[in-house]
């Protein structure tokens, strides 16, 4: 990691960041690492955006972007290192960089995001808490620089929209999403292929895992909590792991009744991460802080070390506190 | 049923409707049998809506109304059959008001609908086909008439679009769709609590009986098609039945690389429901109509009778013609 300058982070608005992205001239835009609908959305319509205007731009993710994003994260420019302006998009934290950190941390000239907890590591940030997903705010940076929209940058800002909200489901949608949305469904954009393949496709190795996971489903105080384990053996059997697994945890916060969704994935030996889902009165954040980790309100997680057994305990006893507390 | 009188069905346009609305006094608001969310947030919006404006209206269901739409669906006036305005809304057919079939059959004066398929039963129509919700057209007609929207007129009208829509997932969402969304957002919805509600809620049982379908599914024809039996026996043993199961299907056309999901539910001894799902090149109304049933291209069903293994038999030659043909 190269020397990191210690200088204030110069916070942006909209048009101040539309002003410094017509600028400059060739434009490194990064993505976080275990790249999301978001990050990639927004880096491409960035990319997209640039180019539509002369701007050499290219677009580097710290991972291999997975295939089914093919529709819009097309071969980018090659932009010299040298002479660039380096972009974050959707990074809150320089460590989201992962594999990128090494060669970009201390570098980076802007950051575009919209979560709240941004370590403001970026030289010029530009912040829009209020933003379902920074897809919503590079939509807006589009709009200020008066730059024709493509139907490709369309669907890739819908997917950063789409994916950040669970297809306009979560509580941080806002009017603005949708009337942005609007906009975008003027484009020849497939929509509902878009949630097609971010929503309701799965491999039949995934559906083999919900199989072996749902007949080892726990539940426990009265129900209103549901354990569900993966264990090693499940994901070597089926040939399931990292980011296909997230699934999972959505159906531990889908069963009627439930106050707290436990998701237990092993990750090593005796190691394993908790993903909690949990409803109020019951917050996440609070019962992983106790067991090392921590998270949001409804959405947590910690890695614990153990056995299966000693994990579930551990996790049981914390959210048996918690539901006791609550009474 | 009362004798029908043949009479031309009069097409309104948004104005006409709008005006027909506000000329009478006294409403019975007639839903569809096995109600969804869209023609009970169709009526009970139109309800609200009716009543804010002074006049008296009820809303009459086929069918109990499920307890999870409580948060709009409240206690109505007590209007008289005999001066009464009879409007239909979501209503494709006059056979789909199921029970209420013996009483309102030919009386309807005024159908909303949004099916394409509309059968042209009541005495004026209002029919946009082009509306992704019956839902959709309500507000469009609450606007026209310059009524006041609740935050409940909100939430009902917020449901009908919410659940035709699979929350904004389907091909049947257009900019409008988004842009009366936005317009919703403005009031006290809770949106993602009524998503939540709607989509992400499932039943222990219903669970259960998901883990007992997946472990009986079959893979056919080089995975190009997943077959998920629902037998009486599962259907007993979890105490799952009815509109429970819908979510099934939808399973059945998730999965990766598969071209025909088709789930066969057991509704008698030796009568089974099929439902088909497909994606191009396949036609599952072509491939029912073949089994004696019908649907739509990408959705379509039949009753076969027989065994399990002859009802299963049938579809999957049927299916596997349809492969071949589609080579």
């Amino acid at each position: 990691m190269r020397n990191k300058e210690t200088v204030a982070c110069n916070l942006l608005n909209l048009r101040q960041t539309a002003k410094f992205l017509k600028k400059n001239d060739n434009y490194i835009i990064l993505t976080h690492a275990s790249p999301d609908g978001d990050t990639l959305g927004s880096a491409y319509a960035l990319y997209y955006a640039l180019n539509e205007i002369g701007k050499a731009a290219c677009v580097v993710c710290p991972d291999v972007i997975p295939q089914k994003y093919d529709y819009f994260a097309r071969k980018t420019d090659h932009v010299l290192r040298e002479n660039a302006t380096i972009i974050a998009v959707d990074v809150a934290d320089e460590r989201l960089l992962g594999s990128l950190q090494e060669e970009f941390a201390g570098t980076v000239d802007l950051c575009i995001d919209h979560h709240v907890s941004n370590t403001k590591y970026a030289k010029n940030l530009y912040l829009d808490d209020d933003a379902a997903a920074t897809a919503e705010s590079i939509y807006e940076l589009i709009v200020e620089m008066k730059v024709n929209i493509n139907d490709i940058t369309a669907k890739a800002i819908y997917t950063g929209i789409a994916t950040d909200t669970g297809s306009f489901k979560y509580s941080n949608v806002t009017a603005k999403t949708h009337l942005i949305a609007a906009a975008l469904h003027e484009f020849n954009i497939n929509a509902s292929e878009i949630n097609r393949l971010m929503f309701d496709t799965k491999s039949k190795k995934l559906l083999e895992l919900e199989q072996a996971v749902l007949a080892a489903a726990e539940f426990h105080f009265d129900d209103s909590c549901i354990l569900l384990p993966v264990t090693a053996e499940m994901q070597t059997a089926t040939g399931c792991s990292g980011t296909e697994l997230e699934g999972i945890a959505v159906i531990s916060r889908s069963v009627e009744g439930v106050k707290a969704g436990i998701t237990v994935k092993q990750i090593g030996d005796e190691e394993f991460k908790v993903s909690l889902r949990t409803y109020p009165p019951l917050d996440a954040s609070e019962i992983c802080k106790a067991l090392g980790g921590g998270g949001h309100k409804g959405a947590a997680g910690a890695t614990v070390t153990g056995t299966l057994d000693d994990v579930k305990q551990k996790v049981l006893s914390a959210v048996k506190l918690a539901l006791e507390q609550a009474l």
